[in-house]
């Protein structure tokens, strides 16, 4: 695979990068995910509008104009990617300079990565739905800023693996706030539960379609928090994420979600979903 | 410079490191940092100690052996440092593998990056005390892991910078923790108040050593939370740190530290720390 580096396409066993990047040693940087559907970068606007933010909020001096367009096109060329689904990466570091914890003195050049790669979604999770665990939300008070400094996430995912579980959710203070890399949604009496846009949630670029897809189509959305106690309660839950698209849930923790088959109503907004990927990108 | 990177020592300048590594996409590692005076890295058992706990916590699987020393070692000699006063710094990450969450399926050896450099204590700083601001504490819920994902602490040491400070103190729930590199410490009465060895901090060597300096010299030590509302009551406060030693603090948030001069207590503490210095490396 040919990867961006810094303004250079390598191979990526070839990539390499100072060891004085900020990303490197304080996980100082911000980052995207985006999703490629027939050559098009699935909601290019709401990621890029994303993507400025996080910089912003990190104070990283720098205005994305039209990077992410370009290197995604140079690295499908350089790949030879015809017509695949894919999962386009993208960070952006505060750049290098000696390790220290405040932002350099001087203004130094931001780093930027890059990898571009088929993925496909996973049709039987799709289908069939997965099982999830809840976890300790032990992250920082910013998880709106897509940060680098991933470890928390890392640590929580790796709990799901363990558990034989697809994802796991975090729990904050009694309350499900989301997934270690996906949004959550829940669904009682026909109308969806979801965790309000608050620091607590990376509001995915997925989630935020899908509550504009429910208005249009005349389902409630409650951006509510899910306390633990009501999970018995509920009757479907799904993830939304770049990846998953709307994949559901049918076991958390162990315990079955409404009658433990995928749900009508997920079922339907998958469909929804689906069409609004066709309108925007065929 | 010369550096230690992934068993190579090189140029700082030419140093580099996989982009694939777990602590450039998702800051998936641990660090220590290590003062060395008279050619001898100080307490160095219980840095190695916490070092390997760190690991431990992240489920970093490697045992720490002679490395430490080692590299120690070769970078002093590479870099033809003679008997100054230096900062070492170590950090080890979960190694290389394609970016995902959970850890690399296959076992994966771990990235060890390292530098050595002069770094002597700011005398200034040491003996007329320091302002410090303090700021919301935004880290996750283990900050007693060393760990390099630090996006939290490098914004919240940059606004210490933007006012003029030299540190940042994390307040948490109203609770006065620790330093963005620093532990702190109170005096009232002549007695030492500082944070309990929770979650919360990152119970630092040097806050360590002192603690039991001063249960050897007779001075009680409460590992007790210092509410903001009784910061107007202290009398005395000093960071310790591998850096600052026993630095005073006489501005907090622009307010006087009791007298505003450096207290006698601090004063004493340093000559106490100074002694133990020098037991130890000479």
């Amino acid at each position: 695979m040919i990867v961006y580096i810094d303004g250079k396409y390598v191979k990526e066993e070839d990539a390499s990068v100072s060891v004085n990047d900020r990303a490197y040693v304080l996980g100082d940087g911000v980052y995207e995910g985006f999703r490629v559907y027939n050559n098009k970068i699935f909601k290019y606007e709401e990621h890029k509008v994303r993507f400025q933010r996080s910089l912003d909020e990190l104070r990283i001096k720098h205005v994305i104009k039209n990077e992410i367009q370009d290197v995604y096109e140079a690295l499908k060329k350089a790949n030879g990617y015809e017509n695949e689904e894919m999962f386009y990466y993208m960070h952006i570091t505060r750049g290098k300079a000696p390790r220290i914890h405040a932002f350099p003195e001087k203004d130094t050049p931001i780093g930027i990565y890059a990898f571009l790669m088929p993925k496909a979604l996973n049709i039987q999770k799709y289908n069939e739905g997965i099982s999830v665990c809840t976890v300790p939300d032990n992250r920082w008070a910013r998880c709106d800023i897509k940060c680098i400094s991933l470890v928390a996430n890392c640590l929580a995912n790796q709990i799901a693996v363990d558990n034989d579980c697809s994802e796991a959710l975090f729990v904050h203070d009694g309350v499900i706030t989301e997934g270690t890399r996906t949004n959550v949604c829940f669904v009682k009496n026909n109308e969806v539960y979801t965790h309000a846009k608050t620091n607590r949630i990376l509001a995915g670029v997925t989630r935020n379609t899908l509550v504009e897809l429910c208005e249009e189509n005349g389902i409630t959305v409650h951006e509510f928090p899910l306390t633990t106690d009501k999970l018995e309660e509920i009757d479907e839950a799904f993830l939304t994420g770049t990846t998953e698209e709307l994949t559901p849930i049918t076991l958390i923790d162990g315990k079955k979600v409404g009658s433990g088959e995928v749900g009508s109503l997920t079922k339907k907004l998958q469909k929804i979903f689906k069409d609004e990927v066709n309108r925007y990108s065929f």
